[in-house]
C-alpha cells in the first residue's frame, strides 16, 4: 500500500526484539495536521505522555516502537523519552516539539534509547512511498499486518493498526494511524475522526482490559483541498469505512479467539445507550462464553443489559444467526426508540485463557 | 446447624428440579426485623421486585425456590408471584404483606406456581430448628452447602448462602440468609449489616457479571436485647464473620476456579478507593488469566488499576505469595495514604469458559 501525497513512511528493526522489525516513522514533507485520541488510563506509557504534550503542535514526524510499551519502567522514564525525541528531532533537523511517539509493548521494562537511536540513521534513509515495512514494525503479537486504504476523487486515506483489540492490555493493546492528503476545516476534521473512531476503535473489545499505551492519530499533508459538502462527505465515509475495517482486523486477530461477533442493539432511546448496551454484551464472559459454545442462553443478555442500568421491556426482541458459524449476527430491538449502534467483539476461549496465563 | 431462637425453618422437594431440594421457608414464631440487599441490575427478577415492596413490613416468613430466577419469562411474571405470596400467606395465616421471596435459576422461564403452591402443607409441617434441609434447598450448581454460625455470649447468628461468587448469574448467582435472635437499636441494625456485606459479599468477584436475582436478608427475631456496646461490638464481629465466611465460600466454589485469591490493597487514600482499586483487579481477565498460569506479569496490575482512575507511584509496592499454591495473597501498597480494603476472587481458567460456554 502506497501512503498520501506528502507522506513518507518506514520501518527498521533496531534491537528491541530479536530480529523482527521495532522501529517506524511516518514523516511529513511539510507540517501535518495531526489529531490523536488517547487511552484514558490513569496510568498512561510516557509515549502517551509526551504526544499529548505535543499534539497541538505543529507536527512534522511521528515514531513508533515496538515490542516495549515504554511505561511504568523507572523513575526517569519520561526524561529519556523526551532524550529519544531530542535526538530524532536532531537528525531531522525539526523542532523537538514536531514530534509525537507512540510505543507499544510489554509493560515495566526499560526502554532501550541507546538503540532507538543508533537506529534513526538507517531509519531515515530508508523513508519512502511504500508502507510495508512500516505496517510490520508497529506489530507486536499480531498475526498478520493490519492496512487499510481508501482512494476518493482525488484524495486517499491510508491506514495501519497493530493489536488484538483488547486482547492484550500488557503488549499496549492498539495503535492506530490514519494518513490521508485531505485539507478541511479544522472543526470538521476533528468531529469526522471523533465520530470515526467512535464508531469503529472505540466499539470493539475482547475482554474489556484497558491498555496504558492506546492511541489512534489523524494525520494529513493538505495536499487536496475539499470543497463542497459532497467532497466532505465522501471523506467522512472514506475514513469511517478505514477505521472499521482496522477495528474488525483486530477483533478477528484476537488471539485465542474462534469467532467474530456483531451485536447491533436497535430501538434504543439514544446512540449512547445503544453503545452502551451493546458493549456490555460485548465486556461480558459469560455471553461471550455461550457464543464460543453455541449455546442459544439469552438470560445472559438480559442480565449483561440490566447491569449497565438498561431496563428491558418483555417485549425485547433478540435474534441471531447460526450460533455455530465462524461470524455470528445477534440483532437485539429494545423496542424503545428508533437510534442503534453495532459493536463487534471475539468470544471467550479456553485457548484464551491459557495464552494469557503463560504470557511473560 | 441449629437456627436461633424464635425461628423455624424447612426445605423440601416440591417438583422445580427433577430430584432434588428446591423449596425452603423461614419462619419467625413472631414478627422478624429484616433488611435486605439487593441487585442493582435494572431486570430484576419478579421475587427481588416483590421483595422490595414488602421489605419494611412486619415479616413473619421468607420463601425461597432454587432452579427457576422467575425473571423476565412473561408478561404475568409479577401477577404469578404475588399469587405464589397470597397462597402462602393463607396457609400460614399471615397478611400477605408479610411474606417475602427469594429465587435463583434460570432466566427466561416460567415459574411452575401450581407445583409451588401443591408443596405448601409439606413445607409447614416440615418446619423446626434444624436447618440441614433449607440450606440444601436453596442450592442450585453449588458443589457444596454454605453455612456458617457464632455464638456470642446469650445470642446466635447463623448464616446460609447460595452461589458461586458472580460465577452464574444466569443461574441467579447469589441469595444469603442470616438468622439471628440479637434485638437492638434499628440503627444499629442497619448500620452494622450494610458494613459487613460491603466487606463480604460486595467484595467477591467471579467474572464480574452482576446477577437479576442477588439478595441478602438479615433477619432477627429479637429474643436477646443487647444492652452494652461492648455486646453489640461482638454482634458486629460475629455477623462479620458469618457474612466474609460464607462469601469465601461462594469464592471457593466458583465452577472451573482452580484458585482462591485474596487481593489486598493498601497505602490508598480512602477505603472506597482502595476497593475499588481490588475489584477492579478481581474483575481483569488478563489479571485472573495470570494467577490461573502463576505468571507474574504486574504490568496487568498496572493496567487494571489505571483503568479504574488509580494514578500509581513509580514507588508502588507489589508483593505476592507462591503464584503456583491453591491460595494466592496478593498485597499491593500504593503508598499514597493509610487506607486498606481485601477482595476476594477466584482465577480464570479454561474449565470456566467450557463450563459457561454449555450452560443452558
Amino acid at each position: 500500500m502506497k501512503v498520501p501525497k506528502g507522506f513518507l513512511v518506514s520501518g527498521i528493526h533496531c534491537g528491541i526484539k530479536r530480529s523482527k522489525l521495532d522501529l517506524g516513522l511516518i514523516y511529513g514533507e511539510e507540517p501535518l495536521k495531526v489529531k490523536g485520541v488517547f487511552t484514558t488510563n490513569s496510568n498512561p506509557s510516557y509515549s502517551v505522555t509526551l504526544s499529548k504534550k505535543n499534539i497541538n503542535k505543529s507536527i512534522k514526524a511521528i515514531i513508533v516502537n515496538s515490542g516495549n510499551a515504554n511505561c511504568h519502567s523507572h523513575g526517569q522514564g519520561l526524561k529519556d523519552t523526551e532524550k529519544i525525541i531530542e535526538a530524532l528531532a536532531k537528525e531531522l533537523n525539526v523542532a523537538k516539539s514536531s514530534i509525537l511517539i507512540a510505543s507499544t509493548g510489554i509493560i515495566g521494562e526499560k526502554l532501550p534509547k541507546e538503540k532507538i537511536i543508533a537506529g534513526f540513521p538507517k531509519l531515515i534513509k530508508n523513508l519512502g512511498k511504500k508502507s510495508n515495512a512500516f505496517a510490520d514494525s508497529i506489530l507486536t503479537t499480531d498475526a498478520f499486518k493490519k492496512t487499510s486504504s481508501v482512494s476518493l476523487s482525488k484524495a486517499f486515506i491510508a491506514g495501519f493498526a497493530k493489536g488484538a483489540g483488547m486482547i492484550y492490555p500488557n503488549m499496549a493493546t492498539m495503535l492506530g494511524f490514519i494518513l490521508t492528503d485531505v485539507d478541511i476545516s479544522a472543526g470538521s476534521y476533528n468531529k469526522i475522526f471523533k465520530e470515526a473512531v467512535e464508531k469503529s476503535f472505540n466499539s470493539i473489545s475482547i475482554d474489556g482490559c484497558m491498555s496504558t499505551n492506546d492511541c489512534v492519530f489523524l494525520t494529513s499533508s493538505k495536499k487536496v483541498k475539499l470543497k463542497t459538502s459532497a467532497q466532505i462527505n465522501s471523506f467522512k465515509k472514506g475514513l469511517e469505512k478505514v477505521c472499521l475495517d482496522l477495528a474488525k482486523q483486530m477483533v478477528k486477530d484476537g488471539e485465542g479467539a474462534s469467532k467474530f461477533i456483531e451485536i447491533e442493539i436497535k430501538g434504543a432511546r439514544t446512540e449512547s445507550q445503544a453503545k452502551k448496551g451493546g458493549l456490555a454484551m460485548a465486556n461480558s464472559n459469560l455471553f461471550k462464553c455461550a457464543i464460543y459454545g453455541a449455546d442459544a442462553n439469552w438470560g445472559r443478555i438480559i442480565a449483561a443489559l440490566g447491569q449497565v442500568n438498561i431496563k428491558v421491556k418483555e417485549n425485547i426482541s433478540i435474534k441471531a444467526s447460526n450460533l455455530k458459524q465462524k461470524n455470528v449476527k445477534i440483532s437485539i430491538d429494545l423496542k424503545d426508540g428508533n437510534k442503534s449502534w453495532t459493536v463487534y467483539a471475539s468470544d471467550l476461549t479456553p485457548e484464551y485463557v491459557k495464552l494469557n496465563g503463560k504470557y511473560s
